[in-house]
């Protein structure tokens, strides 16, 4: 196997865990094909651990294994066993959920969704990708899906030198999949539909929900296939608006509204959200509840500004429109935006919006997306939900 | 009513919500009763609310309605039952709750806790003091509680000039309590137990534990009256070893096991935790769950850096004690270990230990002890769920 060497005399992260290693932090560029297994070693020829690199990557090894071992067929197998134990800890009441989380689950550059029977896997990396083959096939044994489905068109790849691709990588995946999560039931589009096709990320996040939607009037924001929609409606909202611009997300919520037996009680269009608050508070229309879940506003630190600009706008116009007593709850996934700077936005709002606010609780992506602690960078869904008090 | 303005020209934290006005930031030392009423008005003369004033206090007034209204029974009789109302949300399957928690129930200086049919009540205030014979009628009437009793024996008011007190207020109240949280059952010594007899911030986290301790051996230090230890024992742990450094701690861990009919599976038995924890280190000793709930180590800001050495300590020895695939439950309840601090504690204590630490959750306070988005101090409780991967 190849060889790479860390510089001397800097405080690299993968010292204390962190499965990157930037280009910069490697004693030199190195001549191997993009995705080659490699042996890292520090400037003083100290085994640190095994990844795979990419000199076109500004992250240019990502460590698979901290032992010096072989990644193999059995490599992945047993790292997909423990992926699989350590979700029947923690997902209950779920058929669709996350199964491998990339870095979080050791394999750094892998994503794997769970559909009923399917699977949907996205390669981020090249060196998940020249191991695809082998991965595909432990997935199998361990897994024993009906098929897996490739959902590998994120443009994050581009930075790796990789096109975007979709495909059918082994048995049969249908059109539609329908999901059962915590009693309600969705159909999931695997193959066209956004990301993976459902947002598992926030399944806890709509439990959470419950208390807080009995009886009242809720408006949805960028509601997607329309699930947050359908936990308020069947935890006893009065009614429901959901609004997003797709006009696929709208379609595939209203067939969800009616799968659940919630048509009479959700109203879903299309709209963009930004235009239909302001007009919503042009018209001084009052909710109970607002929702707002919207897409990353930003990918990169040098668009942060503006995207603070964003969330600022929206969570100011949904504050306006609440009752006195009402409840926002309020989502952010984008990394570059922290719990800290997300919380500083909801105050500026909060602030502009003249109301006094209760922060009830604070929560994070499911536990199926677990974070490393070594790297922050696992850690990028802020949800809260507040309180308008008088 | 005596009026108080606000310098010119300061960023006032009172013009975004949050209750507190610092002496620096008002015009001069009034010459008022320390707990006297007094309206706020901006250097422009502006109104900008009704709050308590303390000259002999760092935090001169603290706000109670930014509306200018009479702080009267009935005001106090409306707050209670909106804060009644808030519960019957947040709250379930337990008779013991925070009913006021203070600036978030917008009752600045006031805590009352709800166990069973009695109320433990704390004024942190001179402004409380002054006023607490209308709030004891109006929580007589709104809750018709058998009995409050004031557990107003915390340090903190004699920053205010105030003497430390405890005693019963009205109705009566038993030497011990049996509450029922979650179907489990403790006895609560609300006259003499620590704070105000029983931690109730920590309701939902014990309740997180259920995945993670079936048929595991667990290990919880700074165990106090042995909440934890009896969940996990409720929850299928194999066995249970339960530390505290005091003995009537202990006694009434022991009392409570037996109540829930685990006596034979918890062992309770009195120890420093720090002594303790090293102890097990050099006999190898090795658990499956460790639970780390100590007190604040830290009251101030100036006292952090200690805090931390304390805070990394306990991390890194609980963390070597672990067996592979092992959970540490971790806590924190400094203030002023910020959520982001302690990440960082853990991340070092991690590192000694040469474990690669996962983030499962992060929680805080239970949603009875609700935060202001104005006001990061009412944010307090830090807690972490980590499994050691290999």
């Amino acid at each position: 196997m190849e060889t790479v060497r860390l510089l001397g005399g800097k405080p690299h992260r993968v010292l204390g865990g962190h499965p990157w290693i930037y280009k910069t932090e490697l004693e030199q560029q190195y001549p191997y094909p993009p995705g080659e297994l490699v042996r890292v070693f520090d400037h003083k020829n100290r085994f640190i651990g095994i990844g795979y690199y990419n000199p076109n990557s500004q992250i240019a090894v990502r460590i698979m294994s901290f032992v010096d071992e072989d990644i193999n067929y059995q490599w992945f197998k047993n790292k997909i066993e423990k992926a699989k134990q350590y979700r029947s800890l923690v997902v209950s009441d779920t058929d669709a959920y996350r199964l491998i989380y990339g870095e979080a689950d050791q394999i750094p550059g892998l994503i794997v969704d769970c559909f009923g029977d399917y699977l949907v896997l996205q390669s981020l990396t090249y060196g998940i990708e020249r191991l695809k083959p082998l991965i595909v096939e432990a997935l199998m044994e361990v897994v024993k899906p009906k098929g897996i489905y490739e959902r590998s068109d994120v443009p994050v790849r581009e930075k790796e030198g990789l096109p975007l691709v979709t495909g059918l990588l082994a048995g049969e995946v249908p059109e539609l999949v329908i999901i059962k999560e915590n009693g309600f039931r969705f159909s999931v589009n695997i193959k066209e539909g956004h990301k993976t096709g459902y947002f598992l990320d926030q399944r806890e996040n709509r439990l959470a929900l419950k208390p807080f939607v009995v009886g009242k009037s809720v408006l949805d924001c960028f509601c997607h296939t329309g699930a947050f929609s359908i936990y308020a409606a069947g935890f006893g909202a009065r009614e429901v608006t959901g609004v997003d611009i797709s006009s696929e997300a709208i379609a595939r919520a209203q067939e969800n509204a009616a799968l659940n037996g919630y048509s009479n009680k959700i109203y879903f269009f299309e709209a963009n959200c930004f235009d239909y608050l302001r007009e919503l508070e042009k018209e001084k229309a009052k909710f109970d509840v607002v929702i707002l879940d919207p897409p990353a506003f930003t990918k990169s630190k040098a668009a942060l500004e503006g995207a603070i600009r964003g969330y600022k706008e929206i969570n100011l116009r949904a504050l306006k429109l609440l009752n006195d007593g009402g409840f926002l709850i309020t989502s952010s996934c984008s990394y570059h935006l922290t719990e800290d700077l997300f919380w500083d936005v909801l105050y500026d709002a909060a602030y502009d919006a003249k109301k006094r606010v209760r922060i009830i609780e604070a929560r994070r992506q499911a536990k199926d997306h677990p974070m490393l602690l070594s790297s922050p960078e696992t850690y990028y869904l802020k949800y809260f939900i507040l309180q308008v008090i008088s």
